[in-house]
C-alpha cells in the first residue's frame, strides 16, 4: 500500500523532492478524526514517545525523592541539542540519584547544536554520552532504577527492571500490546517497540487528556505536561521546532520528535493526539506535516498564523538567499 | 506518476523507512539500457554535474595558464569535506590566479568532514567560504573567469561570461536545451539547471567516453576523469563514497553525489552513464541505490565484492551496536 504524498520541497519554479507518509488524528478511545495514509502500520516510535517513557519517574517515586523540578522532567522527555544549560540539567539529574554521567549507557555524540559543539571543541572538550540528545531521559532511567532499587548498570537492556516497567507502561498508555519480536534497539540503545501509528496517537489523545488512564498515571501525565510546556527549551532547544512551537502554545499543545521521520502531538483542549510517520524518515517532511496538522486542528481563534513559518518554511542557502521552499500538498490541507 | 520503492532501511526486523526514486543508465547515443521510474523527470542535478561545470576549465585554457595539476582538476569537479589539505588546495588554486578566499561567492560553513571542523574550532577558526564543499568548484569558475579576462566579481550569476559558458557546455554535453524557466539557485549559489535524467545519463555516458563530443571536449573530458581518478580523495574526502568507490576502481568507475538524493556515474569501459534521483532526497538512499547499480553494470571479473559494504551497509548507533541495515529492494536488483 502506498502513502500520499504530504509534502513537496520546491527550488526555482520546480518541486525538487517529495515526501509521503501516514497520519493519525484519535481521541483517548481510540476514534479516529483523521487517517491519511496507513495508519495501521507499526512504526518505530523512536524519541517522540519519550514523554510516555518518562511516567514511571513520576510513578516509581523518583521525581520526588530526588526533587526532580520541571526542567529536569522536561529533559526527561526530550530530545535536546546538548547546550550548556541541557547538559548542567542532565549533570544535576543525576547527582541528585548520587551518580555522574560514566554511568550513562546512551553512547557519545557531539552536541547537535552546532555553536554549542564548536564551542565545547574550542574549550578542548570532547563529545560525551552527557551531550547525547537523550541523556536526559537515561538520566530519568537512572533515577527510576535508583528509586526502584535495581542496579543502575544494564538498564537500557529489554531485561532490566526499568526497561520492563517503560514497556508495561507503553503497553497500558497505548492500550495495544509490545511483542519480543517488535523490539528493536534505537539509537541510545535503549529498546523501541514497534507500534500501529493509531496506538501511538491514541497514547499521546490520553497522555494530553488523562483520559483512560488511572487516576496516579493521570496526574503524572499532567505533571509531565506541565513541565514540558514550562520549560519547552529544555525539551529540544534554541530555534527547534518542539521548543518554539510548545513556547507559543503553552499546555495547548504538547509535540515531540522522534528519528526517521517520526512526530508525534497532543491537543489536550481538544482531546486529540497525533502520530505521524514520513515514509523516508526524513524530520523536515515530518516537521511540516505536524504543523499542518496542527493548523488544521487548532481552533480558529487560536494564533495558527504562528504556524506559518513552519507549515511553509522558507529554504535559504549559504548565502543567505532564498532558493526554495517546503510545502504540505493538498492531500495534507483539504481533506 | 509514481516511482518505485528502491531501498529499504531496517530496524531489528521491520522496515522503518522507505526510499522510492528513478534510476537511468544509457549509452552515449542515449539509448536506454536501464529505466526505473520517470526518467523523463526534470532534475536538479546539483553537485552530481561539477565534473561537467569543469570542462570550460580546461577548455578555457585557464587550466595549462595557472599550471592546475590532478589535485586542482579533481577539486574543482568536487564536493570536499573540509578537510585541511582541501581547502589547501582550493588556497593554491586561488593564488595561481592572483586571487584568495575573499573571491569566493559560495557562502561560508564549517568543514562537512566532523573532525577538520572541530579541529578549526579548537585552533580558534571559523567556518568560511573556503570550507564550503564547493569552494573548489569556485576557485575553478574563478580561474576561467580570470582565463577569459572576466571579471571576477558576480561570477554566479547566470549572466555572467563564465556561467553562460557553463550553461552551453552542459547544453552540449547533455544534448538538451536548458531554458530561463527551469533554472534555480544551487546552495552555493551558483546556477542550477533542471535536466531530464536521462539526458544527465547520458552527459555522463559522453563525459566517460568522449563519444558525441568534440575531440577538443573529448581530451578536456579524459584529462578530469584522469585527475578524478587518481586524486579520489579531493573528490570527496576521507571514508566519503564517491572517493571509496573511485579509490578502489580508478578510471573505470567515475561516481558523483549532489544534493537532493542525485548521484551520476560514469562506466567508460561498458560506455555508459548513470544518473539516479530519489524522489526525497536522501543521501543514503543515492548511495545504496548508485551502488547496487554498478554492481549491476560492472563485469562479473571486477571485484564486485568490494562494492557489497555500500549496497547492503549496516546501521550502528552511538554505542557502535549494530542496529539495523539498509538494503536495495528488488524492483532495483532484478530486472
Amino acid at each position: 500500500m502506498s502513502n500520499p504524498i504530504l509534502v513537496e520541497v520546491l527550488r526555482g519554479a520546480l518541486v525538487e523532492s517529495r515526501h509521503s507518509g501516514a497520519v493519525a488524528v484519535v481521541d483517548a478511545d481510540g476514534g479516529r478524526v483523521l487517517a491519511l495514509g496507513d495508519v495501521e502500520q507499526p512504526v518505530y516510535p523512536r524519541s517522540a514517545v519519550k514523554a510516555l517513557q518518562a511516567f514511571p519517574l513520576i510513578e516509581s517515586g523518583a521525581a520526588d525523592r530526588f526533587g526532580l523540578g520541571p526542567e529536569a522532567l522536561a529533559l526527561a522527555c526530550a530530545s535536546h541539542s546538548g547546550e550548556p544549560e541541557h547538559v548542567a540539567t542532565a549533570m544535576r539529574m543525576l547527582a541528585l540519584a548520587g551518580l555522574d554521567a560514566s554511568a550513562l549507557e546512551c553512547g557519545a555524540h557531539w552536541p547537535i547544536h552546532q555553536p554549542s559543539a564548536h564551542a565545547l571543541a574550542r574549550a578542548g572538550g570532547t563529545a560525551g554520552a552527557i551531550h547525547n540528545n537523550c541523556s536526559g531521559k537515561h538520566a530519568g532511567f537512572l533515577c527510576v532504577a535508583c528509586a526502584m532499587d535495581a542496579a543502575p548498570t544494564h538498564y537500557v537492556d529489554a531485561a532490566h527492571p526499568v526497561q520492563r516497567l517503560v514497556r508495561a507502561t507503553l503497553e497500558d498508555v497505548i492500550g495495544a500490546v509490545l511483542s519480543q519480536d517488535v523490539c528493536a534497539t534505537d539509537g541510545c540503545s535503549a529498546p523501541t517497540w514497534a507500534m500501529p501509528l493509531v496506538a501511538l496517537a491514541r497514547g499521546f489523545a490520553r497522555f494530553g487528556t488523562g483520559l483512560g488512564l488511572t487516576p496516579g498515571r493521570a496526574k503524572a501525565a499532567a505533571r509531565l505536561l506541565e513541565a514540558c510546556a514550562a520549560q519547552a527549551w529544555h525539551v529540544a532547544g534554541t530555534g527547534r521546532f518542539c521548543t518554539e512551537v510548545m513556547q507559543r502554545f503553552g499546555a495547548r499543545v504538547f509535540v515531540k520528535t522522534g528519528a526517521e521521520g517520526v512526530y508525534c502531538a497532543a491537543l489536550p483542549e481538544q482531546g486529540l493526539g497525533i502520530a505521524l510517520k514520513c515514509d523516508d524518515g526524513a524530520g523536515r517532511a515530518a516537521e511540516v506535516t505536524l504543523a499542518a496538522t496542527l493548523a488544521r486542528f487548532l481552533p480558529k481563534d487560536t494564533d495558527r498564523a504562528a504556524l506559518e513559518r513552519f507549515v511553509r518554511p522558507t529554504l535559504s542557502n549559504w548565502n543567505g538567499i532564498a532558493v526554495g521552499s517546503i510545502r504540505p500538498t493538498d492531500a495534507l490541507t483539504l481533506y
